[in-house]
């Protein structure tokens, strides 16, 4: 197989936009395009979660390929819940690697916010099981309340620590002229102070109003190439060099061990070992953090810390910039935002950035090693990409 | 890259079928393990259309991978329209081709009889473009009636012509138990006896109710695998020899001869040069007739007949079983039926049986080679496969 490599990527603010989807996937498209200095692309993959339902628009692929001008190029939507964009990513990755394509341009996008906060939460809740799970009303938040509580019990994880995750990344998304939330919370602010119910109220209990990632509108894109054309285009050479996914069972209650993610301990190791990387050798990490307890999870399951530890790791501050491994420079979910079939493209936006040494204020110091983790269902499908800087 | 193949065919009964979406999906899963003899696979893509909108089910394919107990395997919902089927195989394809995988299981499922018509037709119509044709009020029928009106003043086609695919095709249907319609229909019926106006009235003039295909729930799986896997599986060599996809313009009214199906042309001519096939060494193929006319029109741009001459070959029989080039012999969507996301894998096990000699009583003679086309929106995103029987 062939290697391939980043050769441009482009973003739209995650926020409300208030323009047609398929724009949307476009303009990400094209800020790709005129980072890479690329014109043309072989094929498209847009990764898409809720368009054929929230937006009307099914068969996006052919209208992103147009609006684009990249026509007679192939193209096709992938959808995986929340990780559709490093599904999207791995597409290409397949495409450029076999040979059959040489430039692929990757998009995700998504545009939830034009119906209401219920609509979306369902919207969501139907990557849960049909018959185990939605049907008696489960929600993401729900779950995901589930899973922490039984975080805390095992582990002693307390609301406190969900709050520094909130609190960091929320810090980082001040740093990331992208992201969603621009706003400074504090400790005092949002869990000690006499209003902190009324800033912070629960939304399933014990998750709060500040650890549920905001519902966003965006877009971000990747374009995808091999060692050739990197040579004409002159970017550095980010390679994406770990590709991994897997999947776990679909309804949460039938997993042995609940608090285990098995298929993101799975995804990471595939991603590092076909890189060559151990989890210590990382620089900079993108975790799935929708609700704040997914951090701390994911930080343990990739091998960044041993289970059960994230939290204290986090406490010393070791997920900060500047600190060991920088997790969510970005914002992550939680600060940049979570417009669900961008997310993960957004994710390796960022890594790109951190190991081309262009993050700006957000730079983490001689970044050369990246990894994304995009967890889709409630962890029942999840991809982990390994990014490495050659040059 | 490596060969690709066919290790294994199933399929469900297109018709309605009352069961989760998830479900119509793995039952046809299971019946091409049964085929194939394999009870895992590395890689699972599900094509599907219109789960998140109709079904209230999102995340497909993680749902349909845990169904089967292939987990931890990674598994992605591809969706092209109603080409989502074909661009599923591409991604199999590509999966094996690149060594990443060696046995990639691609199921196409949809579910479309749990909403009435009207509703159906709207979600079909999303993927017309959301803002030059949808907002307008364009349905696929009215494209389609308009792309007949102008084929028709262009090169003679009549509705005699038209009713002349339906009759072909839902006679083969009568040979294909999984079909949806056991309906003889006659010339007499359908346009000439007295009632025929009430037995095949206008849907959008001059298109007439046995002009379109059925709205059908259904599933379809085709296992790709490496040669190495077939060795040992002792399966026929049907290869999976070539693969082409282009893309046209979104909206319709926007392309330079409306007529002309311009991704339908490169894609076949991908397909075929990639393995090294003429037009005339095709055995046996299914095309895309949603609509009658489509089936004339691609049998024209796949290079069966020149350009305004595919109504004189059906005329004189050619297309028929025994004919010259037999087309559509399961029935295709006019008489098998368009479960959109299952069309494409549906015409993919039509050519297998064909190619292995086992489609019993529609049987094509010695047929070695096969050709799908699968056509997404109106012709903007279309995927051609062509296979070759080896041994």
């Amino acid at each position: 197989m062939r290697e391939v490599y980043a050769a441009g990527v482009g973003i739209t603010s995650f926020t409300r936009l208030d323009y047609p989807l398929s724009e949307i996937a476009a303009y990400s498209g094209m800020m790709a395009m005129k980072d890479s200095g690329l014109t043309q692309a072989d094929h498209l993959y847009v990764a898409n979660m809720g368009g054929c339902r929230l937006n009307h628009q099914s068969g996006l692929a052919s209208a992103v390929v147009d609006t684009l001008s990249l026509c007679p190029a192939g193209a096709e939507l992938i959808e995986n819940g929340p990780a559709s964009g490093a599904s999207a990513i791995k597409q290409g990755y397949m495409a450029v690697a076999s040979g059959l394509h040489d430039v692929v341009m990757v998009i995700g996008a998504e545009r939830m916010r034009e119906v209401n906060n219920l609509d979306a939460t369902d919207f969501v809740a139907t990557l849960s099981h049909p018959l185990a799970e939605y049907i008696y009303g489960v929600t993401l938040p729900s779950l995901a309340a589930m899973f922490t509580r039984l975080y805390m019990e095992k582990y002693g994880v307390t609301s406190r620590h969900l709050a520094m995750v909130a609190i960091k990344n929320q810090d980082n998304a001040l740093l990331n002229p992208f992201a969603h939330l621009h706003q400074k919370i504090t400790m005092e602010g949002i869990m000690d102070s006499e209003d902190a119910m009324t800033n912070n109220p629960y939304v399933s209990e014990p998750l709060r109003f500040f650890d549920c990632c905001p519902i966003s509108d965006g877009g971000a894109c990747l374009i995808l190439a091999s060692a050739d054309v990197m040579k004409k285009i002159k970017k550095p050479m980010v390679r994406l060099a770990g590709v991994g996914q897997a999947t776990d069972s679909h309804a949460v209650h039938e997993r042995e061990n609940p608090t285990d993610l098995l298929a993101v301990r799975k995804a990471a190791q595939e991603s590092l070992k076909m890189a060559g990387i151990k989890p210590s050798d990382v620089n900079v990490a993108e975790l799935h953090d929708a609700f704040t307890i997914l951090e701390i999870a994911e930080s343990e399951e990739v091998g960044f810390f041993k289970k059960g530890e994230g939290h204290r790791a986090l406490e010393r501050g070791e997920t900060k910039i500047g600190g060991k491994i920088p997790i969510n420079t970005s914002g992550g979910l939680k600060g940049k935002g979570h417009p669900v079939g961008a997310t993960g493209v957004g994710q390796a936006h960022e890594i790109v950035l951190q190991l081309r040494g262009e993050a700006k204020k957000r730079q983490v110091k001689d970044a050369r090693v990246g990894f994304t983790c995009n967890f889709g269902g409630f962890g029942n499908n999840v991809v982990c990409l390994t990014f490495v800087r050659e040059n």
